[in-house]
């Protein structure tokens, strides 16, 4: 039996038509990684031509929970779980607001004071859209997606919602 | 059963002040410039180690304008009360929303289609600080700050709010 490559429709060349006149397949990223996010490689994934508005969510590290001191955050992942809760989400989004691209990353290991854990980027032709599509995305992250923080130094222990228990640390839930 | 006692914070060496903990003087910075606009640097100037949230809006040049392709917008602003009205904004947010550095910078002169004409960001301890103040930021700028645009190629001929002709061109107040 003959069976038809998989090709993507982006992977043949606009002939027709100019670059820019061509409509964007809209595209989710979704990374997990235990690299230093940049905000500006994030927000190139979702810049579009047609689209003149980008927001964003940067959710850094602060030095401090419950009035101690935190020097860094370390973040674990259920990993096959998250990734597809946040693709649930991005789902979400786009049955609530006519946006084009959406691109979640988010880092996992130690992440020090300052530092980026999530950046959250969502372009839009207009910015009503992408600007409710960022508030909805980084509610429902912290609302519904595997992922736990531990505060270091301070430290204390705690089951996470899927009954496993993260001894002698101060893992929790983000929320 | 043993009910686990809660954890209370002296457990934990208590926050000491240091050079962290001393609180950051609020800062807005408002510039207007004729150079292209980095989210990053622009990023870098509102994050602060007891903020975990910074929200930013970036606008960009759309590929279109009443179903006419633009090429690039061109961009001028009646400075110095550009300058007041984004410092008014600014002010007015703080009366709003607890938040902690303000960045508005827009570009002026030509800028080509999928680059920004204005980066919003706010840093803020949480994140529903920095996501309305962004959202008020951007639509209280297009409604109340001198700045026009005039589309390229495509033409127009407006008279601003301020009475003045833009002859044989296509200003228009950004809204």
């Amino acid at each position: 039996a003959i069976i038809p490559p998989l090709v993507e429709a982006s992977a043949f060349k606009p002939c027709r038509k100019d670059m820019d006149d061509v409509e964007e397949k809209p595209k989710d990223t979704i990374k997990f990684t235990a690299e230093k996010l940049s905000v500006d490689e994030i927000l190139q994934l979702v810049i579009s031509p047609p689209c003149g508005a980008v927001s964003l969510f940067v959710g850094n590290t602060r030095n401090n929970f419950e009035r101690k001191k935190v020097i860094s955050l370390e973040y674990e992942a259920y990993l096959p779980m998250a990734e597809n809760e946040v693709r649930k989400i991005c789902s979400d989004i786009r049955q609530k607001c006519p946006v084009t691209h959406i691109a979640v990353f988010h880092r996992l290991g130690l992440v020090p004071v300052s530092e980026a854990s999530i950046i959250i980027a969502v372009s839009s032709a207009h910015r009503a859209a992408s600007l409710e599509a960022v508030s909805y995305a980084i509610d429902n992250l912290k609302a519904k997606v595997p992922i736990w923080k531990k505060e270091l130094p301070y430290g204390r222990e705690t089951k996470n919602a899927f009954g496993n228990c993260f001894k002698q640390s101060n893992i929790r839930k983000v929320i």
